[in-house]
């Protein structure tokens, strides 16, 4: 497989055990090796008042599009931590959009940075950074072992 | 009031409206000055496979805690930023609880730590430090503006 | 005066008040408006054990390149805070590089992202991410006060 | 040894080494498992401007207690990253004091908190928090390989 290949095949792999990410919607737009576009809308149950979204959701939807950027090459990887920073509220409508880009690689560790904009091209909601760790296992071959020691 | 009435007014008004909270069968089970905590089951529709929880909905129940305690004053404030890291997998049927408490204010803002455990007392899903940052008006008060320009 | 001119100005103007920066031998070596390079030679003074650079100097020279870029509108701004990443060892004699982009500003918040390297174009030392906030007062005229409440 | 005894061999041996902090004048004035204390004393040269300390300083000082802390059990701890938040500047001539606890540890990982204060119970100038990562070897054997893959 090209590696714009294992990133769909890794992709599809992730998604369709993601009840999560379905559920609420989310769509995985565009991934390639080391980056991921996720979209979602702001629905009424992801608000807290005032029409505004939960930064709860701002974050997940980071998050997924940081999950399917580092799950790229085919190799298990486990979200380590974050840092994300609130930049403009989203609102009830919004059609959100987290593009995630890989920073740099190391060792098994990996950085990745993702930007929420309230539209393609719109004004920036959230900025996040993603820690990954790679672990043992592959996305692209039956598991027996999902073990998450970080 | 006190500030212990305080605190629980201004929980009480933010819980009236925040509908995600309300839909997650997150519980604000004590708030007091500075100080907050959260309960939140895992179910089915939070998992993304292998019966983990999805980080995003980890990062939700430790921001609401968040959330209650940063406001726990009566004064309007906002979430800046965060930083979580991810400690172990929290899985389907975990009764969740995330326990904010304040490290530090300073001008208008603030530092608050939000542990999350398996169960109460049980072993750390994740760590999580907030950042907030106090704005105009109150929650005990009827607002005209719920500007959130950070 | 241009935005490239006020850069160089207000970058001139922190300079010469950096005693800290100029004692290690810290050279700006480009700035503009929402970016700046800073370069740092690792001598032994900087090292703690096994000619590995302390961590803390990494920092220093990351957060520098970050002080330079987020000044470079002549309005003093202070670091909030910033978030870092070791991703391999600076090591004696290494002549590291650190390159500051502004990611986004937001009211009087700005973030940056930093780079450091072992050498242009080297390998990767360390990933900051810096977090500004814009208070009164210009680096372009003369001051009177410094306050720096967050 | 006990773990009181583990902690301070390890801490001995750690800053025959460390020359970094030696020549700044920082003294570990308390060590034990899981903790450190580290003070330093801010002078001129570590000041930029306005006799206020270069951040980069404040950095260095909590992140010399975070590892410390971090390699009180005897084995090799690298610094993985950190995160700080700047509360109030610290000046010329302060005595500052960073307190280092462990917060959690789970696998060959670890966050430690560190406070640093302008003087043994003043004002807080600086919250850290760093994440550790255990590598191969120890302090209190002959070491051969120091790698610091991350």
């Amino acid at each position: 497989m090209t590696p714009d290949e294992t990133a769909r095949a890794a992709g599809a792999a992730m998604y369709a055990g993601d009840l999560a990410s379905q559920r609420l919607g989310i769509e995985i737009t565009e991934i390639g090796p080391g980056r991921a576009t996720a979209a979602m809308r702001v629905t009424e149950t992801m608000t807290n008042g005032h029409k505004v979204a939960h930064g709860g959701y701002v974050f997940l939807l980071a998050d997924t599009a940081f999950a399917f950027a580092c799950n790229s090459y085919g190799a298990n990887t486990l979200a380590a931590g974050a840092e994300i920073s609130f930049v403009e509220p989203a609102r009830l409508g919004d059609e959100l959009i987290a593009v995630a880009v890989e920073r740099v690689r190391y060792g098994r560790s990996g950085l990745y940075d993702v930007t929420v904009r309230r539209s393609p091209g719109g004004p920036v909601v959230a900025e996040f950074r993603g820690r990954s760790r790679t672990v043992a296992g592959s996305l692209l071959e039956p598991q027996t072992d999902n073990g998450a020691s970080p």
